[in-house]
């Protein structure tokens, strides 16, 4: 954003007070994650580092943590699902960028381009292995049985989107399945374990799951509209990337329907035909912003973000309730 | 082999005597696969098909069972841990398909030349994570723990393999490393992990992950032998598959160390630097069986098979120990 609009905006949220709520315990899954990364064939812990020590928000296992914590846990044992389901996370990116041939991934080259996609292959197998490992330490069948399914969810989200979503007349109903499947399924799942670690009540077990899944629709609406409106510093990928693999994304779906047959060749040729030139990418974002397809998306972002708020009301302990809420806010409002 | 070899051979074991005795369990674990591989994303189903209702032994899923068995099991909970053993399986096949580019598997096309490698990797990770979901609803947490150690495990010993099997100096040490963590950890894991559903004592839980270990071992070195010496029928891959990829085993190694300085040119031209030609193949084989490579590739795999049914004696019921001293003997005697 430039100067002006800055200067109007309300103050960014963030999620410093969470950070600074969850510290001790991120930094105690931080340890577990360098620990359990370790392995002793080589190229398994330098891959891993590559991926996990370059950052990304860590915002999964903070969902653990904050849960587990508001909904007033006594021991620790959620730092070791919040590090399980950090793994399982990577593990997933591992296999997408594979899947997807990125070439970036959380601003620096992606791993398959630097160990061989076999690598990432096994290495993510690894990661997967070893967050059921740090589950099983963790002593909870249930929070096991939640992060399996999650991770089933999340492969069947993965194989629908390789197979459906190149269909420029695909609904938009269809599009939330598949996120709410390969993204919003992991941050619910996360939430949902932390609060079953602090052994909550079924009432607020539900509601940090509600939570999560509505946070991680917010967060993958907000990434798909950056596809089309960020940069890559901030975005730590390439934008246009989900446009030059044809993916039928919330904006571009509503950027079709608000051209109509004015623009039918175009779509049908750049995302139906996957027949691209340089300027195709320039032209698509003229169009998805000019239509309104953008600010559409993120208006229905902050509609779940909303939601996500609304889940927690009454919930757990308010002082934890309020980061979370924070954290809500922040999934929507990052840009570039 | 051909007839008169035939007549003065001693009858092939096989394992008729313990799927007779496994049958209903078995028929329970096959239903409980077919449940389980099902998902209302159409390509899932239709992938793992292709490669689980096309066969294959079902080696692993039956030691479980057979441990449990011979255990004494009085709930038939370990035929989920059955199912979980084969799908676990079944993805490391998917994964390693892509990795190794191969073109047949189980005598079939192998899934990611017709479904693409996106889809290989994620059925793959969807197998994984229903084995888990499976693992969960059998109920014992150490039941989970020894197989998602196990899952580690290979992922560790596919590494490993891939960064080092095409040295031509590896040693033997070094293979069996190799072979122990991506074959052999599945079946002792199987094993043990049936022993534990059955409440076994420590004493014999252990006698069966020695026993499964020394099967998987053999098994191992077998295939590895095979890939001189078999035909594509019998294999259901291709034979040579392993020296066009230059991937070093045992029979390769051994041939290498008799040939010495004589033949080094060729080893290092057709594994080292992996340029081949067409004949290369059959001279391959030719130095591996006149020099006793592939002989004494056999010997030691019969020498495995002999610890796996030693570990047994005096353990669980004398039926079904005797029917698993055949499968450890069949391990060894499957021949093209």
């Amino acid at each position: 954003m430039d100067a002006a609009t800055a200067a109007l905006a309300p103050p960014r949220p963030s999620v410093d007070q969470l950070l600074a709520l969850a510290e001790r315990d991120m930094a105690g899954v931080d340890a577990l994650i360098l620990e359990h990364m370790d392995s002793s064939v080589p190229v398994i812990p330098a891959l891993a580092e590559h991926l996990i020590a370059a950052g990304g928000k860590r915002l999964r296992p903070l969902m653990t943590v904050s849960a587990a914590r508001a909904a007033g846990a006594r021991d620790d044992a959620f730092r070791k699902l919040a590090a399980a389901v950090e793994f399982i996370h990577t593990a997933t990116l591992l296999h997408d960028d594979v899947v997807d041939s990125s070439t970036l991934r959380r601003g620096k080259v992606a791993a398959h381009l630097i160990w061989g996609a076999p690598s990432s292959v096994l290495v993510g197998d690894f990661l997967f292995a070893r967050a059921f490992e740090l589950m099983v330490s963790a002593g909870s069948m249930r929070a096991l049985e939640i992060l399996a399914r999650a991770s089933r969810v999340i492969s069947e989200g993965e194989v629908l989107q390789l197979t459906r979503s190149h269909e420029i007349t695909l609904t938009e109903e269809m599009y939330l399945e598949i996120i709410s499947a390969k993204t919003a399924e992991l941050f619910a799942a996360a939430a949902e374990a932390g609060a079953v670690s602090a052994g909550a009540s079924e009432h607020t077990i539900r509601a940090f799951r509600t939570f999560g899944m509505n946070v991680g629709i917010a967060f993958q609406l907000v990434d798909d509209a950056l596809d089309y409106s960020g940069a890559a510093g901030a975005l730590g990928k390439n934008p246009g990337d989900d446009f030059r693999e044809g993916k039928a994304t919330l904006p571009l779906l509503y950027a079709i329907a608000r051209t109509g047959a004015g623009e039918a060749a175009f779509w049908n040729r750049t995302v139906g035909d996957l027949q691209q030139d340089e300027a195709d990418f320039a032209r698509a974002q003229q169009l998805v912003t000019s239509t309104g397809a953008l600010a559409a998306t993120m208006d229905l972002a902050y509609d779940y973000a909303d939601r996500a708020k609304m889940a927690l009301a009454g919930i757990g302990d308010p002082v934890w309730r309020s980061a979370l809420c924070e954290l809500a806010d922040v999934a929507v409002s990052r840009s570039a």
